[in-house]
């Protein structure tokens, strides 16, 4: 059916075409038929249900941006400034009463200041009213001036030549508009603190001039000290928008002008930039409000990056209003009575971007009409991951290696100069306290379990090169290694089994170490990393929240044990405090005369004697008694007062207060600095505060002890082991049947973490080097082993930590917009320090016995709970608690079943759990086998969910994609008529759903 | 100027008319020219800036509304349903996939749930391509018809016989439109999660009926069963809109129908109401989008209020057209590219009140062009305080008071069976720990000031029988007495004058009370407590932060003395164990010996006595030491482990707890009455959760006692204090100047807290009584006095908190919705309880002494915390911190320059200084003259700021009133031109910075 162009649906631009039709004056422009551009007809065609013709309006715009293609030029970004004309007792004046970059900042007439950004409403009707103004003012473009007062002479002069404006008002015109406008100019806080005490007397405070002055033809010296320069980028252009009401015109006087060249306009605006277009509109009187409204109307039309394309090109009145119909069409309408049109809409966290609209205009919608979806399909649902460049296999020897090394290569050098920024200051020693409290803890722990074989400084000696020599060849140099929880386990089966079997553990250890090398080098060299692609979130996610777990479990049981240690008297009366003491005893008399001896030789009587040596023995401090051999008598030996409650204290301070200041970057007190620089340095000062409370007090809480002599840990070994003589010779070769366990292990648990430090939200920008990395880890492996070190591995919380503390993000540039997550400050200098720090503690003792150890239990938990509630898996959990209304408008709650949601997340809870019980057991040897088998875990559920439901709760595996894309087009071609999401997903990026930091 | 109606501005309005005379099929109704309403008439003059014409919608639109207003036809509320047109593997299938009834729900395609009620964000485009639908498609108005079938199969004869549809397809149109409709009913989310376990098998759990079946003429069993039904009040009518696209079509099939009444339409809505508006568009293929969008914005339009009276009162199409027309001009828009248009929008918290744009409709814009700017103008800045009824002066004696009594007479009963509410269970609990704690603490300090004459147990009859009293008859029954600090100082001071002086106290302190008393009662017979309109937000605030700093302040200071009470040794070193203890000494041998003969009446050998004596005295305990007359002699003798920090764990917990619970209202996690409750009882549980724990960990805490025998403190003074006989006669006429003092006190803290606690924002039903409260305390004045208790006035924390747990809120009706606060529960009841139970609690100690005092503390610091959270004056104190931009966007700081706030602030805390330096000196006796200073200072404030400023930052004193109200109102009209902030303030109350609860 065809439906005649004059019966066809009124869009703005149609009802204009009507209008025109109808016989207002014809200004239509030189260019012909605007059927040349294809894809805005078949735009234009598509959006109407009535109508097949062709919209004028979309034929013009479209042609006029395919010629700004053509001419390649380029928008510079534009600054709009609203000036109104107001009636005071000194007369007529002009002040900025608002401003533009992308949202509307207002002046508020009575707080005298800035209004936060906002989004600008606008009422339709001044909407409808702009483009009547620019229909019948007078258009100049590319007007040649150099000074305002030639702009508005020009304008004048149009204007009494065509509109048949009085001449008698030239002279009245010219003078109102050359007043010299007022501007808000941004202060410093301290100046308006300063203010204050000049705010006592009644009379405004304004660096006003005299209003009835003519404008200045050069920059005001305000103007160029604004401080609100500096939020606009150079080459900005200026428009003025100037409204307001005189009682001398009795029709309105409106003037769209666009220069040729940007012109600095003196004191016109509020900063000293050139002007390119500026809207003059004065009206008769009583209409104040209207006026308002227009221009804010023409400023907020004046943002929009679209129609300034048009301005910039266009030839006539025509292409003015052609882009104002096309904006109309692609407004957003709040209906009234639903929305209370006075609320400031804040700025939105992201924003469609103006190229993929005005792309859109170009190219899209032809796209679309050929029936090829694709390009809007595969925003639909994320499609499969695209396997990185880093993870192609090339299929030659070393390949991976070779191109790893290739890629990271040039960046070398600035990997040491990107350090220098405040931030890594405090990551070191972030990173340095946690990574010594890990040595420690870990080096205890070994110690334990292999009789001192690897004792704490071993653990401190083995971190510290190890690290050191990885973020210095690595390939991702944010990794920071340690000892982890499968090593421990398997160290502690291996040495009972070597004292089982007569064996001498270090040197089948040594064994078992070359050969797990020697096996990492095999996989290094056969690309077997590229199979960490079956590493999906869920399998990232189930690893990740277990090792946090673990930091978690650890913090609070270490905090118990400590508690043990420290008995409180839970018992204790008040008033039989005479009755609590603890005594010092001899246990024999054998060694009381040891005693005796050494303090008072002469013996005296024997009940003076029996009464000296019980004084004497009294006299004896509790280490002094044990090693005289007495022993404790009394209720009160075994208690220690206020400990325990001061560690607590102590721990949970430290925690909550590095939440608080991690946080406190985006509360609302202090200048943003200060506010970045509490938050960077949040963990550090939390460390600082609490070691402070506690030396103040001065209580007795255990306090961090390094070893401070460098020599093994047991006396028994030597520095370098031997790899003969203790064993018999075919313990060479059977150490190759543990070794796969190692080397399972080692390459789980190193690769699952760096693909976890590798996502793609991080924005790294130096690329990965999985390969590398393993190929560091196995020869690491033989110098640990050849010196009796612990092993290392990628250790996921410390890394992620490490990240964390190192985020960049930008500053913002207009008014309103976010900050944007920037990336991470990629370089091998805060590692490296760090290891370095580790290993020169052994000299540092005197100063870290400072800290107590529940500050740093503390930040153990810190670290976990931050790295755990990062996850999408914790939302999850979340999610099950909350009743269905209230849970947040996660994108995969709106395309996939609620009870699909908890299905998949229950089944993640499941994997954890068992993942727990295996870790905790001696099962956990088996552990990375585990890990894996939650990939094919993760592979099963694929017959439980559909693909959809998949793509949006986790990754897709690999070798489906194909299949799967296949699947995927043909049903989004079925289904073609459903998608009503599509435009919903346009612009809405995956990312609200995937955290970045791990606060 | 007259432009000509054809070269008007391109309102939708207007350019309709245009494209009407330029020759589509005239359907113009009958009702003639549309002057009649010279509101609308001057309301479309005053907005367009080109043409004086009128508008033909608008006036079409008023004629249509004047008719409703005369019929006095009240609109039912609209369901609205939108029900989609799908093609499934089964054929075609009608899906709801949004509704409305404020905001827009819509059915989550994938996630198969209701998405969040939004505001709908509509495209402009779509809303006139539904102007267009409507003016093409068929329209019936007041349809007679009993089922769906009836309806489709009119609408399709209409269309047949009038827009040549072909009637071949007639039987396809009704056999698709007759298709039953899948709805999407809400499920409990017990529910959702017992489908989980079905959830495992692919295919989708739906109660789907047979796609192909023909609508049932009944209401179907789910629709019965849904619970969304629960959300809709009785009486709603619904509006179907049915879009979709069906290939047999090659014109668009559009009808709006209108039933003569509203008809349940079977299973066609999602629940079983009736339906009144159809609205039904099938197109040809390959715009299901734009249908899509059509639906959805015909819903929205019908949700517009003023629609829907347009809607039921329009007489022919050209009715609904101006409708829309009309909503057009309304509409705000966001501008495309500074807003992202899939972003569901929040529903705001406040909305126009559709009343009034109705009215505005037909009455404001009148005024307003009688240039009458009053109404408009009075919300402009919230004008003098209007004087109370309960305030107003009748000139009569005891005037104040009558019209009290028969104000509150009426509730009288009500006032008891209102407090039939669990809540009113938890506010007793709570109210009655925080008058037994504040009881024992006033009743110790009293007992310490003046030597036991007031004590602990003084304290309890005395808070019981005062407050009793003053629930059963006081004017404001919400209202807790209690001791104040102001009286306690003079207490103190009078103690020791009449000491000095060798008077008898409580003969002075009667004849001081009953002065006090009797000039108490002069006050209410002159209706002095119409003075308290010069307390401002200035002074109420000045008190009220002080009263919650002294709540915070001494919870914080009873810990530190606590804390003194169980030093911690600090120095305590675990390796000297053995040398810490403590021994009970015998101090000479006179006591010795009557310990030996108490206990070992035969002495033997004296080396042997001595060893057995000092046995002796070792087993004994701390008191029986003391008592014995022993000392303690050791170096732990003073120390007290663990209970200090026990103490500060249970205080500092509580607090925490408290407020956590408090906040847990508004959290995501759990049904909403869980909330509430858990919110309501926060107070209680975090007392409960705290004794648990402390009774578990069982330390020797300090725990709440209250006296068990039923005496006088002080054995010296009987019940009944006798008049005369003990001081000189003069004694009773010298009492009066001491009572003047004493008087003032009373009447301001009595009337200040009765000002805050009768504040218009609470809500308040039944009025207030500052006469009458009065009148009680002068009478209780009396009683206590005779009987030697304490003297009582309102306690402002207190009785803020009592008011804060009784807080209604209205559970939402339209999702979307936010909760209303309803007022506060008044009644008498719960107050009369709690006293009560102060009242027995003698018998309660048993369980009383399981409250650790740290706990109770903890109690008050939330009570003073959450007090002064709730004061303006904080939020500008956090002003002073943040830098402007960050600074949140409170009404006043868009009316008021910030130095000024900030000198407001300023001069605020300096008094607040003030004051706190009084009450802490002797000086504290004037403290009552320092309040009445505060209003003189207020007063001062108006030479420094301006009208304005104060208007926004305080209230108005009141005998400026008048003056100020001419002044202003020559000021607005003056600045008529400058306050485009008018329509900003329109609709916003001054609400956003008052906040109601004290939390």
């Amino acid at each position: 059916m065809k439906v005649p162009v004059n019966e066809g649906v009124l869009t703005s631009a149609e009802a204009h075409a009507v209008l025109e039709a109808e016989g207002s004056p014809s200004l239509a422009g030189p260019d012909g038929p605007p059927r040349r551009n294809s894809g805005i007809i078949c735009r234009a065609v598509g959006r109407s249900i009535f109508t097949s013709s062709v919209s004028s309006a979309a034929g013009r715009v479209g042609f006029l941006l395919q010629k700004e293609e053509e001419k390649e030029a380029s928008c510079p970004l534009l600054f709009i400034q609203l000036n109104e004309l107001f009636c005071t007792p000194d007369g007529l004046e002009w002040k900025q009463t608002a401003r533009w970059i992308k949202f509307e900042e207002k002046v508020e007439v009575g707080g005298e200041r800035w209004s936060k950004p906002h989004v600008t409403a606008l009422s339709l009707h001044s909407l409808f009213e702009l483009r009547m103004c620019i229909k019948k003012g007078t258009i100049l473009l590319d007007l040649d001036a150099h000074s305002f007062k030639q702009i508005v002479e020009k304008a004048i002069a149009v204007q009494i030549e065509e509109y048949a404006l009085r001449p008698e008002v030239r002279k009245k015109l010219t003078s109102v508009l050359l007043r010299s406008p007022q501007h808000h100019t941004t202060k410093s806080q301290l100046r308006t603190v300063a203010e204050l005490s000049a705010a006592c007397c009644r009379d405004k405070v304004s660096n006003r001039s005299d209003p009835g002055a003519k404008i200045s033809e050069t920059p005001l010296k305000e103007q160029l000290k604004n401080q609100f320069k500096k939020k606009i980028p150079t080459g900005t252009e200026v428009s003025n928008v100037l409204v307001g009401e005189v009682d001398f015109l009795d029709k309105p006087f409106i003037a769209f002008i666009r220069l040729q060249k940007a012109v600095g306009l003196g004191a016109l605006t509020e900063v000293a930039f050139p002007s390119r277009f500026v809207f003059i509109l004065l009206g008769p009187r009583a209409k104040v409000k209207a006026y308002h409204e227009i221009g804010r109307a023409m400023a907020t039309v004046l943002t929009d990056e679209f129609f300034q394309r048009v301005a910039h090109q266009a030839q006539d009145r025509e292409d003015l209003i052609a882009g104002i119909d096309e904006l109309l069409d692609e407004l957003t309408v709040l209906p009234p009575g639903k929305w209370d049109p006075t609320i400031r809409i804040p700025p939105p966290k992201c924003l469609p971007s103006p190229h993929k609209r005005i792309s859109m205009h170009l190219w899209e919608q032809k796209s679309h009409c050929n029936g090829n979806m694709s390009a809007a399909d595969d925003r639909h649902a994320p499609g499969p991951q695209h396997v990185s460049e880093e993870l192609q296999r090339t299929g030659r020897l070393f390949g991976g290696l070779v191109k790893d090394i290739q890629r990271k290569a040039p960046w070398y050098w600035s990997d040491f100069y990107d350090a220098l920024n405040i931030q890594c200051f405090s990551a070191i020693l972030y990173i340095y306290l946690a990574t010594v409290t890990n040595a420690i803890t870990f080096g205890g722990m070994l110690g334990d379990a292999t009789d001192n074989m690897q004792g704490v400084l071993e653990s401190f000696l083995g971190t510290a090169i190890a690290g050191a020599v990885f973020c210095l060849f690595a390939g991702q140099p944010l990794t920071i290694l340690s000892s982890t929880g499968p090593v421990l386990v398997f160290e502690r089966l291996l040495f009972s089994f070597s004292k089982d079997y007569s064996l001498d553990y270090l040197e089948f250890r040594l064994w078992i170490g070359l050969w797990v090398a020697f096996f990492g080098l095999i996989l290094v060299a056969t690309e077997a990393s590229y199979l960490v692609q079956y590493f999906t979130r869920f399998t990232e996610e189930g690893f990740c929240a277990l090792i946090s777990l673990i930091f978690i479990y650890d913090a609070v049981k270490k905090m118990l044990i400590l508690a043990d240690s420290f008995p409180v008297n839970w018992n204790y009366k008040i008033n039989d405090v005479t009755l609590y003491g603890c005594i010092c005893n001899a246990s024999d008399t054998g060694n009381a005369s040891v005693l005796n001896e050494m303090l008072l030789p002469p013996p005296g009587s024997t009940a003076m004697q029996h009464d000296l040596e019980s004084a004497k023995w009294s006299l004896l401090t509790r280490t002094e008694c044990l090693r005289m051999g007495g022993h404790l008598v009394g209720n009160s030996c075994n208690y220690v007062p206020d400990i325990t409650f001061m560690a607590f204290i102590l721990f949970l301070g430290t925690f909550l207060c590095s939440m608080m200041l991690k946080h406190f970057k985006t509360s609302r007190y202090f200048p943003t600095p200060l506010r970045k620089l509490a938050s960077d340095f949040s963990i550090i000062l939390a460390i600082l505060i609490f070691c402070g409370i506690d030396a103040l007090l001065g209580l007795e809480t255990p306090k961090l002890v390094v070893p401070s002599e460098f020599k093994p840990t047991n006396p028994q070994r030597d520095w370098v082991v031997f790899p003969f003589g203790a064993n018999p010779w075919w313990i060479c070769l059977l150490s190759a049947v543990p070794a796969i366990v190692v080397i399972i292990l080692i390459f789980m648990d190193q690769q699952i973490t760096a693909v976890i430090l590798n996502r793609k939200e991080y924005r790294l920008q130096k690329g990965a080097g999985f390969h590398l990395d393993l190929f560091c880890v196995s020869l690491l492996m033989i110098f640990t082993s050849v010196m009796g070190l612990p092993w290392y591995v990628s250790a996921t919380v410390i890394s992620l930590a490490h990240m964390d503390s190192l985020k960049k993000e930008s500053t913002t540039s207009a008014p309103g917009e976010q900050p944007k997550f920037l990336g991470i400050r990629e370089q091998r200098l805060t590692g490296l320090v760090v290891f370095i720090l580790t290993g020169v503690s052994v000299f540092l003792a005197p100063v870290l016995k400072y800290i107590p150890m529940p500050v740093l239990y503390g930040v153990f938990l810190y670290m976990g709970v931050a790295a755990l509630s990062s996850l999408q898996f914790l939302d999850r959990i979340q999610l099950l608690l909350m009743p269905a209304k209230h849970q947040p408008d996660f994108m995969y709650l709106r395309h996939v079943p609620l009870r699909r949601v908890h299905l998949f997340t229950l089944i993640q809870m499941l994997c954890l759990a068992v993942l727990w019980v295996l870790k905790s057991t001696v099962a956990a040897i088996i552990f990375p086998v585990m890990l894996l088998a939650l990939v094919g875990i993760r592979k099963a559920m694929e017959c439980i969910f559909s693909w959809q439901d998949l793509s949006w709760l986790d990754d897709i595996m690999p070798e489906k994609s194909r299949k799967e894309k296949e699947e995927k087009l043909q049903r989004s071609q079925e289904k073609e008529e459903s998608d009503s999401e599509d435009s919903e997903l346009m612009y809405q990026e995956k990312g609200p759903e995937i955290n970045i930091s791990v606060n």
